[in-house]
């Protein structure tokens, strides 16, 4: 089986109508907007046909990062488009109930703690609409002014509290960029970068305070896979009794990240019991690769490519990894 | 020969005392006190000692880029410090000329232009101290606020017509961070990222402007060449002209990356002609690898490693390209 851990839910439309009124009226007037059923079914029955020419079984949707709008004015715009999103999500998910799952896009705002609408949201979500995980960005203010502590810092406790009551494993995964010098795509996985040192770092207890706490890291984990030698050094400079790559081993990567060579490091740094198939399709990656003539998001293909990847190591990465951590994915096959 | 790029001074320990002043008195008084010669030469001399161990003939030596101060107030105490530390670093490629050449830090204000203070130092160290470049940093703030404009903007072109005036090339490396998520070595890494996208965008004219302007990204591009699916997808997205990896052609690299296979990927991605040794050591590097038995920034047996680098290519890295780029640096060899 093929689960694709990293997706996100594609926009009907209708939507952007009633993102543009809450931008523009500021979350007032505030009535959320039917879901366009019939325009999100076509969307979806896109998405089902493009998952069965590359072969992916299920998808996990989460919103879209980018147009999450954690730094808005006021934290109510947020706070409905999250609700909003999800609940997009939701009926998308009630239409293939087989091949889709829901992760949670949380109303981050940068002007409060991660506790209030945000352990709400993702109650809800999870409690009500069945949804499996969420999605964590490292830096609400997404960039216009200083961010908040480090994913090490008690700051966050509130959060991984919720999400271990809840069993839902985090990914990752920042949201906009209001510094033109520093794209979406880009801050992404500076991000990434900052959230894997900040947690793995000596003075963070988050592991300790919450050892079922599961995160898994997008894009192939921003910079580090490839800035290993700087950690490694550090630690041992530092004397920390576990080596860096023993601390990575802490945390799950996903392979959104779209060249073998890359994904070949990943899987020799991460070990591949924690690294997870994920494509984002369609996303950054849809656009033909000129030299194999596949989408740089067919991913399946590229890590069935690696020469040197057994087969259980291939299912691990492909399926059971995802099992093991997003546990409350896959109770319905049990319970039916 | 063996070329060391990238390496920074040690700093005598009267130093910290003028650092503590300037800064405690903002600068004022602002008498720069002698250099220390004795205690700099036994410095040296350990560098000395150092390189001959690990077979290095000749290191360039910038100020320690952490302790550059750029985001401090008033502006006047990171001038000060600079013109402190480049003098520093000409004593010491005085003691042995043929071992060093020296590579300037700029006093890169956060308050002002790049084009005033920065360009005045520059012009001293290459004209009045022989210096073959020199370091930019894209985010003089430290992160303490707002970025400035990202290295494609034109609020650069003052400093880029310096250095192509001079001949001088451009080491991209950060300095501090006021950030206490973001360690200065995480956030090296990120301004590295940062600058490559931002000097390759699409929107940027810097080397249409300034065809001869030489940049070198330390640390082996920071995130770039490991996410290089993500750019090379969003070129064809964008229906750019030029592939992702044409115009990566356009910049330089160094080593500073304790890890064979990363320093693998590196050369694949960006190609032997537009890599250059560099170590960093002593600095982040200076820990015993358990593995290896030998220092993270023992760098040449590393290199030599590799199996399928052939005798040009190694060349090219440990020596050749430094040349071509750095052509200030080996006039003294034609002079003599």
């Amino acid at each position: 089986m093929i689960i694709d851990s990293h997706a996100h839910i594609v926009m009907p439309p209708e939507s952007f109508r009633y993102m543009a009124e809450l931008i523009g009226g500021r979350a007032n007037p505030s009535t959320q907007p039917k879901i366009p059923e019939a325009s999100l079914r076509k969307h979806v029955e896109d998405l089902v046909r493009l998952m069965d020419q590359v072969g992916t079984d299920i998808q996990f949707l989460s919103p879209r990062p980018y147009l999450q709008m954690h730094s808005i004015q006021p934290a109510r715009v947020t706070e409905l488009w999250s609700r909003y999103c999800n609940d997009l999500i939701h009926a998308a998910v009630g239409m293939f109930p087989d091949r889709f799952r829901g992760v949670a896009g949380l109303p981050q705002h940068r002007l409060e703690c991660p506790s209030v609408r945000a352990v709400a949201e993702l109650e809800r979500c999870v409690n009500e609409l069945g949804f499996v995980g969420c999605l964590i960005n490292p830096d609400p203010t997404e960039g216009a002014e200083a961010p908040p502590p480090g994913l090490g810092d008690p700051f966050w406790y509130p959060l991984y509290e919720a999400m271990t009551r809840l069993d839902a494993p985090g990914l990752i995964h920042s949201a906009g960029s209001c510094q033109p010098r520093e794209s979406y795509t880009l801050k992404f996985i500076n991000e990434e970068s900052i959230a894997v040192i900040s947690l793995l770092d000596p003075a963070s207890e988050v592991f300790d305070r919450f050892p079922d706490l599961k995160i898994i890291v997008a894009h192939g984990g921003g910079a580090i896979p490839y800035q290993m030698g700087r950690f490694r050094s550090w630690s041992v400079r530092k004397g920390e009794p576990v080596s860096f790559d023993e601390k990575l081993r802490r945390l799950y990567f996903d392979t959104c990240n779209y060249s073998q060579d890359s994904l070949e490091l990943l899987i020799k740094v991460a070990g591949d019991r924690n690294v997870l198939f994920g494509t984002e399709k369609p996303g950054t990656g849809s656009a033909r690769d000129p030299i194999s003539g596949r989408d740089y998001d067919d991913l399946k293909p590229v890590i069935e490519n690696i020469a040197w990847l057994g087969d259980e190591a291939r299912r691990n990465i492909f399926e059971c990894n995802c099992r093991r951590l997003y546990t409350r994915a896959f109770r319905k096959d049990a319970d039916a």
